[in-house]
């Protein structure tokens, strides 16, 4: 596809206009501003339009658009134990395959073109991806609160099997990463036996962080005064491999832990704000040299997957959490949902628009009204573009949406999602 | 317009499927679950469309849509000094008629069809304004530092010259507010003058209230710990028609004294955040039973006039800021966003979807794949939507967007914004 006479966003974020961009195969061969010999290729009219590299989400439970605004204004317990929980039991193949793709399709719509996503049903799921074109990096969520070996739980020989037949699918479409659900949902045991097979197959590790005030406290109590990154750090776990999602209630050399080991973080503005968990301190992440992406967390907690309001409230939260304005530039958040997430995914080709890399873009159409006046276009593309904007998502070169039609989806199974989702609890 | 066959949120804000209703002039007609005779009306095909209340901004300055993206992530005290206030040193007659335009058009493709506003170059705001047919409650922005008297100010003037010449024009489509824009840009004297005119002229008094902790502080430090509330009280200043705009620092009495005076509340949750002011207590205001509506603040500091965005983040700043998850529902939120905002702008018969009520009207398409499943379609409407959605907002049953079109709105001027606004300060 060549990409005639269109703003781009060049791999440092800056504004360039008029450019033209080749794409070939799954690479990006040409940005210039000039017109290359593009015989035989597609042609897209950049007019109006904004070019630049798709978005990461970094930490996704993609299934859960099946409960879409299900058991809403509830108090954490009352909304997992009476409602998420409880309905994820009644759960099927079927469900799953069918709000995993869904999800895709919301994601491609906002976007997205890669999840670090952590669920079970993993073939299920990976059924959607590998249909839609969407890159994942999927782990299978394991939790273990018995005396039972990781060796002995079905999660292991899943996990095997994840990596045996799907990881590095279609030229890394499909990354399989390993998942240590959390500290308070695991045992010492299990944290230890995971993180031993993560290291042998040299596979990312997922795990959720000190998302709530109560899980970080109730870790320090039950582990010396530890808190989940000291105790991760003391068993061994953290590596540059690790991704850390949420991180709201970090403390004391939690950050220097981070830094020291090279975690990568996930941080889930939205459904912090939504599950009234706090506010992660990014500004400090940053200031310290950790890598941060952006989640959009699932659908039952945010309640979209629209990555341009997470990043503007990911910039706008920090202003306030720092009481400074000045905080968290457009560039930082644009940066942050992008080549910071294809860093924490392992896929060093990608998150940038750059020749060489692979052809991950997504193309803006600034026709509406809150496009005018431009007197920085990044700040028109942060605080006051809307996530529908996105009218083409390619991923690897290939068109995945664009103008409303996903070429890749069979729309019809996007609509059986409504009869899927009505469980009864 | 004969609404067919669609789903409604009624006039509680409650949702119901398979509806008819009919507009005849400016008025809503009818409601119910048959067709009604409408021989010579325009008909609408309700499917897959959510029709409901329009929405009401409480507190914009919509001239400056001229300033979007100008000057960002600079502290208060740079972006005003260095940006905003040379910036509006240079405005013309032009610029303001132009920037007012665009704003509408934004409001009215983000269901918007009344704006609270204060600014100045008030009759060329009103030529937008009447142009268009949105509806506005206007006021001229007063700020006085010498010991003038107001009723030597150009603004006393101006304001009896809005009164005269435009208030009620078009069956109050044309408010005219008056303002005091705060307590630390007037002195007691212009205060006490101003209060008495609207009070005289039985019209609403538009006010920025501790907006800011300086604001908050300072002005006790001024006034023998007396908040910017306890002040306005102390003065007589306070009653039913105050619209008191952010609310960000209210301490002490001022919960009590803003419920004894029936004060109403203009909440920004994004300017607030943007600019790093804090989260308002809505939680407490509403717990109070002070009525509290959702304003977008100024385009320059937010930077979008998107309802719906504004209306998930009310909501979801509350649950982060008072620790709970069940605080503010959906339906909290949207009436906050309507009924609100028509009692604070003394619109009684807007703000609710009821026959008798005028017809300001807005329909949402539900095609984009994050309205499925529906669990709950006010859960999707308030957190996984998005203000694009809004597909046709009508206002005194006439229709000002659809699809893309503003009928009433000559595109060509909104142009010529992006020109306008390019000052060299």
């Amino acid at each position: 596809m060549l990409f005639e006479d269109i703003t781009i966003l060049d791999e440092n974020l800056d504004v360039k206009e008029h450019q033209y961009v080749l794409t070939e195969g799954e690479r990006i061969t040409y940005i210039g501003d000039t017109c290359p010999d593009a015989t035989g290729h597609k042609r897209y009219d950049g007019k109006n339009k904004l070019l630049m590299t798709a978005f990461i989400n970094l930490h996704s439970h993609t299934p859960m658009t099946l409960m879409r605004g299900y058991g809403e204004n509830l108090s954490l317990n009352d909304w997992l134990n009476k409602k998420i929980f409880p309905y994820e039991d009644k759960l099927t193949s079927e469900d799953v395959y069918h709000g995993t793709l869904l999800g895709i399709a919301e994601m491609l719509r906002f976007g997205i073109v890669s999840t670090s996503d952590m669920y079970y049903f993993c073939e299920d799921m990976l059924k959607a991806f590998l249909e839609s074109g969407a890159k994942v990096n999927l782990s299978r969520g394991i939790t273990c609160f018995s005396d039972a070996s990781y060796h002995d739980l079905p999660a292991y020989e899943e996990n095997k099997l994840l990596i045996r037949e799907y990881h590095g699918l279609n030229q890394d479409q499909i990354k399989i990463d390993m998942s240590i659900h959390g500290e308070y949902t695991n045992t010492e045991r299990t944290i230890l036996e995971i993180s031993e097979h993560a290291k042998e197959a040299g596979l990312p590790l997922h795990i959720h962080v000190s998302e709530t005030e109560s899980e970080h406290k109730e870790c320090m109590a039950r582990h010396n005064g530890m808190t989940p990154i000291e105790y991760f750090n003391h068993l061994g776990v953290l590596d540059s491999r690790v991704l850390a999602a949420h991180c709201v209630h970090l403390s004391g050399e939690d950050f220097a832990i981070m830094k020291e080991r090279n975690v990568s973080v996930a941080s889930c503005p939205a459904s912090n704000l939504k599950l009234a968990s706090g506010i992660c301190d990014v500004k400090k992440l940053m200031d310290y040299g950790i890598n941060v992406g952006i989640g959009t967390d699932s659908v039952a907690s945010n309640n979209s997957l629209n990555m341009i309001e997470e990043i503007k409230l990911f910039a706008l939260l920090q202003k306030v959490r720092q009481n400074n304005p000045a905080v968290i530039t457009p560039k930082e958040a644009l940066y942050a949902a992008t080549k910071a997430g294809a860093i924490a995914q392992g896929r060093p080709d990608c998150g940038a628009l750059k020749v060489g890399n692979r052809a991950d873009l997504i193309v803006l159409d600034k026709k509406e009204p809150y496009w005018t006046p431009v007197h920085n276009l990044i700040n028109n593309l942060v605080y006051s573009a809307s996530g529908t904007d996105v009218c083409l998502t390619m991923a690897d070169g290939k068109i995945l949406y664009q103008d409303g039609n996903f070429p890749t989806i069979d729309v019809e199974k996007l609509a059986r999602v409504q009869a899927l989702s009505q469980k009864e609890i």
